[in-house]
């Protein structure tokens, strides 16, 4: 079966690309390296400088004697993307192609219109790449748990159905971000749905929580085969950001009073759910939303857990609560519905103490590289 | 007080910007020109040929004493339109600049990303040139009814209350259209929600039926002040459509089983609700909804109205039932609430016989200008 990733120099995008090779897909990786060359530009590049994507298929080839078919381009390019759909043929399209930073899309009118520009417009293409190159093709999108915001009802997973003078109608579960970045990807589901019930389209969208970890089960054959791990205020999620800081000797930067809750997953998980989503596709006409998380946490419990670990591991790991940059609720109602992915059989690495003693670890491996002035500049919402 | 209005040429923009001027208003009028450009190329242009926006200037000048002031630009060009912003630091600006088609939103992937492209990143635009140079100016967003689509429940005006689990909330009512058009006025609205919630803008989004009219009170004063009216497949609002196609000779076109519900109104009420949402804003902070529609038919009804009225005249007005060319729902439940508009002091004007008798003579004497050829394509939605 052929699996084609978009976006696979990002830190789900190698692993997945990885995690479907090993288990006998024929994979085709495509990106332009936006978020690298953003990295760099901004100065806040990864813990662990990765080779190119034809370089790590060629060590993947080594480890694993497996081959990643690679395509450098961007995928709003049309011309460019369909001729990738023409060349493979994907039964199944991986879509993590989109500008990832919500701190990013906020920093200022530039950014914000890239991030409009580069996520809608790669989400277009895809969907008329599929419908008119693969039309059977089940694409697999990568929302986020952020879509959601946070209302003061229980969160379904996509769907609700909602009575109203005495009349019921199924919708869309209400979605509202808080930043540009989600309210893109707000905008990226309404245009999917929008094509699943006009061409019948077959789509699954993943409403995923803050992933943390640095390795999986193929990423350890090979240092140069490990994820794009971020640890910085940009492109880096809060949990991995702050085993650096711990590691660092930087004080855990908790954003307000602390008390926002989320739900995270490990990468380990993501690759499980996107796996188990592509294998159990959805159907044509339908768009199947899973909301992709395993438990949750406080931003205050996160930094405890993290400096308790710390701190037996003789790092001395300070919190420190700051005026919140952002623009977001820090009390609130948090209650997600995550059942449909463990029914198709997702088992769960949950966030022991061994999982963060192993991030403290493997950070601790690259700790000369680790550039203190990335990890807090304050970008401010406002 | 400062009106500008983007989108000025538009068949709503430049009515607009005369009823404001006549009032009293400051207006300046800003158009790329594009949906000019896009009907000569499609071979579709108005039932009327239009000056230009500077020569119509001038013309209103002349019969109103008044000025227009005029620019020539695209929103999506960010330096200038905050350079619109910064030279006539409007009070008020209403927001047409966008791709208004869905039929040209359907027709290939290059037109849909350019619809795509324009209307979020105009909207994107006027967001950040509001809050750089003129943060307490109201925007007045057009949106549209079809942005709810036809759900199975009452619609309210743009908010509802959902109870769930024993809890409550209040969000955006559900909204799926059945366009990619319609669809990018949904993801409009998310963005200016997500930025009244963050930067407390002030916003008005007017939730716009089918517009049908001819003629305004000010536009009547000289034959060349008259609205871009289209009549084609692309750009005709279905009501202007069949009253040229009952001049014409040419059949009503009625697609499907024409039990298709909507709510419609005058050009003249369209001025009436932007002006009353103008003189009464949003406050900051606020993203308000109004229902802007005075009445509802099937398409069958308005084709048996125009048909009867046609008759009288001494037209002999045929109408004939076509495969649907788009995918929507025929038969449908359809009962939105459109109160607020009228509590602020809107005084419709209903479709009386009388109206499309006035509707039918000026058509008449533009006859000779109908380009048969433009009324029925059949582009279709698959």
């Amino acid at each position: 079966m052929r699996v084609l990733v978009l976006g696979a120099d990002g830190y789900l995008g190698w692993a997945t690309s990885m995690y479907f090779s090993i288990r006998g897909y024929e994979v085709m990786g495509v990106d332009n390296y936006f978020r690298r060359g953003a990295a760099e530009e901004l100065d806040c590049t990864a813990l662990v400088s990765s080779p190119d994507l034809d370089r790590r298929a060629a060590i993947w080839k080594g480890a694993s004697g497996r081959d990643i078919h690679v395509r450098i381009g961007d995928v709003t390019d049309y011309p460019f993307i369909r001729g990738v759909f023409e060349e493979f043929m994907p039964e199944s399209v991986i879509h993590y192609a989109e500008q990832p930073s919500a701190v990013y899309s906020m920093m200022d009118r530039e950014k914000a219109a890239l991030t409009v520009r580069n996520n809608l417009l790669s989400t277009l293409n895809i969907i008329y790449g599929v419908n008119e190159v693969v039309p059977d093709c089940h694409i697999v999108k990568l929302g986020t748990m952020g879509e959601y915001g946070t209302p003061d009802i229980d969160i379904e997973e996509g769907w609700i159905e909602i009575e109203h003078n005495g009349r019921r109608d199924r919708f869309l579960f209400p979605r509202q971000a808080s930043s540009l970045y989600h309210t893109t990807k707000i905008q990226d589901t309404d245009m999917l749905w929008f094509y699943v019930r006009t061409w019948g389209l077959r789509v699954t969208d993943l409403m995923q929580g803050p992933v943390y970890g640095i390795q999986t089960d193929e990423s350890v054959l090979d240092p140069r085969l490990m994820p794009n791990f971020h640890y910085d205020e940009i492109f880096g999620t809060v949990l991995n950001r702050f085993v650096v800081q711990g590691v660092a000797g930087y004080p855990l930067t908790v954003y307000g009073n602390g008390n926002q809750v989320r739900g995270y997953l490990n990468l380990k998980d993501t690759m499980q759910c996107v796996y188990l989503s592509v294998t159990r596709p959805a159907e044509r006409g339908e768009l199947r939303v899973f909301n992709q998380m395993t438990e949750t946490f406080s931003v205050n419990e996160l930094a405890e857990r993290v400096r308790d670990v710390g701190d037996r591991m003789g790092y001395r790991v300070e919190i420190q609560k700051i005026e919140n940059p952002r623009v977001e609720k820090e009390d609130h109602y948090y209650n997600p519905r995550y059942t449909g992915l463990l029914d198709l059989g997702l088992k769960p690495h949950y966030l022991t103490d061994e999982v963060l003693e192993g991030m403290f670890e493997m950070v601790e491996k690259y700790r000369d590289r680790i550039n203190i002035d990335a990890i807090f500049r304050g970008i401010r919402w406002r």
